[in-house]
């Protein structure tokens, strides 16, 4: 596994005060030749969920041997252990908060370490900012070509913290899942992917409800409907999105994290279907 | 022409979602030694006229040979092209939605090509972003060194979208215009630059008015008006600019874009001008 | 003194406006190998102090030999100075407006100069924005290697503008101090530091008081409090920090920037206490 001394940054820090730019200082000052991204800054404080779906649905745009650290650690401080996972032929470096449940279950993980190889910490650690004073200098090392053994023990994914993810429901008549994330231009992701929908038959598809919105069909990209229009896709990463084209759906359908979204299957009944949907 | 390997990102993806990562990540995916500076991301959604504004006033602070990537595109997944344009020796690619526009009447164009040559696309393009999938690997083997007829056909650029820019209308008794953008400090940029103030004598000026204020004179510096006081001055980039020494302008004249401004030469009739202005 | 070709950026001009990239455009047509890292953008508009702190706060966290960029400048256009500092090993380039008092103060400075030597700026210098005109290609020049002297001549700091800085009071009873900053988690970093408490025996501590609320011990980190109660600690850079473990302690007593902060010692009267901490 070759390293290409490139780091991604993912954190819950915000870009208002000096952490991340700390952040980088801390890994230049080991490795000034690290190759610096920031993936996003503004996951929101502390919701590991997020950081996991973020990182899962991003890393893979990187090269191969790309370092990710991820610095979402509302338990900085305590017992928690911090982690340097393998997996994909990406190393990722994250507190042991769930953050890589995504990746265990998609079967990725090639190797867990624990980081306790206290020397090579800096002299001095505080203990509220973790991310700076240890997983920074150690990602940092990392890209720089130091051996993963070197960090700490190998241990067993099945021992690590894993996330009780969302999980969509399904019948005979359909798919019901949630919303699971609203962007920036208000497109809307559902927890519904490709892998729900691929067990029934395209043919069998009748609908998508979100609150007491109705979307007739799957569209391929926003511009297929008019403007302003609900519409529905796949997206780049395989989540089933509600959308608008050229318009805010989020805010059109005051839609928030968290509420139900149901694909509907050879449904017959319209009145049951709509009882169930409109919740 | 050299390129120096050196890539700008200019978007309306804000910094929330991890989509200027996965930019980034394509860019490098491509390109591992590529430099990428953010321009900006907070170009409003889908706000073509802001972006093709923001790139004209800021590429000539980069080197020659910089690539420029803008990647605001309301039409993606429709019909609508991808260009790679060479302009007063950089180059710029973006969606054809009229971002170009501006360089165009500058007569500085150099170059236009279509980008339509798919081995050059990585094997999975989805159809929601062409921004990451497409533009971004095209703009990083261009910063690489690739000639830029392997991007696809060289076309007009009399063939491609321009957008109605808001003119200012001059006569007698002087310019007309609007305000254009706001930035964070609250100053005020207008669409009035120093080729319309120039068909006028300076011995002519006699005020400008913008909403119920009136400024008597231009300005070169902030500092030459006191604190809190409106002024006016052009600005960095040759716009007439409404502002406050050590305050915010738009706040304090409660102030949109678009609301009305005008520069008044030579007037004699203080109550004609008042009602022309106070609209 | 080595250069490391680094050099941090601190402003107040937020990311909205291409601003922040026209500086780093600037930095790079001098210097193209330059490394650029963003401390932060979102110093509040010309508040000169929270810049001080914010540097003096990070400096340390990279390698010696950077180059630190201060664009908080109220003052552009004026006849106000601009300095380049060498302190403890780094450089500051920046407006003499206060920004190194710091600095100053902590008796860290090696060398002032006053950036006037005009043939090292390009040839159109606007009046309204020196960070991208001046102080840009200047920090560019000396993280390449210019020596220092070539900017101006040597000035003595005690002749640069110096901030008047909130300084807590001490008495037999304690330490009353204020509000200094508060960051994205809430947490409320108060004017006292180490230095403060250490003018007291440990065993003589009582209490904090900040609004109506009283901290009963200074903690080690956040999670040795249960989640939602409100704790005292030290922060990363020697600070008196307020904050909720998992939780956003200025949100939860609504706590504003100024408000009063006290350490109260060896006190034996709660009646007088309660009366001086609930202003």
């Amino acid at each position: 596994m070759r390293f290409v001394n490139l780091i991604t940054l993912t954190t819950d820090f915000g870009l208002k005060d000096p952490y991340v730019g700390q952040l980088k200082g801390a890994i230049l000052k080991r490795n000034i030749t690290a190759r610096i991204i920031d993936l996003t800054h503004f996951i929101p404080v502390h919701d590991i969920l997020t950081a996991a779906i973020t990182i899962r649905s991003s890393y893979g745009y990187f090269p191969r041997g790309t370092v990710h650290l991820i610095v979402v650690d509302p338990g900085v401080g305590s017992q928690r252990h911090i982690l340097a996972i393998m997996a994909d032929d990406h190393l990722f470096i994250a507190p042991d908060n769930g953050i890589v449940t995504l990746l265990a279950r998609d079967g990725k993980i090639q190797a867990v370490h624990r980081i306790d190889n206290s020397s090579l910490f800096p002299r001095e650690v505080s203990e509220t900012f973790h991310g700076r004073d240890i997983m920074a200098p150690i990602a940092a090392a990392l890209a720089d070509g130091m051996p993963l053994q070197n960090v700490g023990p190998e241990i067993e994914i099945r021992n690590c913290v894993q996330l009780d993810l969302p999980v969509p429901q399904t019948d005979e008549n359909g798919i019901t899942g949630q919303v699971l994330y609203i962007d920036h231009f208000g497109n809307i992701r559902t927890t519904i992917t490709t892998a729900y929908l691929g067990q029934f038959q395209p043919s069998s598809f009748s609908g998508i409800y979100i609150g007491k919105h109705r979307i007739h069909t799957i569209s391929t990209t926003y511009s297929e409907q008019s403007s302003g229009e609900l519409l529905a896709l796949i997206d780049s990463s395989g989540y089933l999105e509600i959308a608008i084209n050229k318009g805010n759906a989020a805010q059109k359908i005051d839609c928030r994290i968290g509420d139900p979204v149901s694909v509907i299957m050879n449904s017959e009944h319209d009145c049951d279907r709509d009882q169930k949907c409109s919740l």
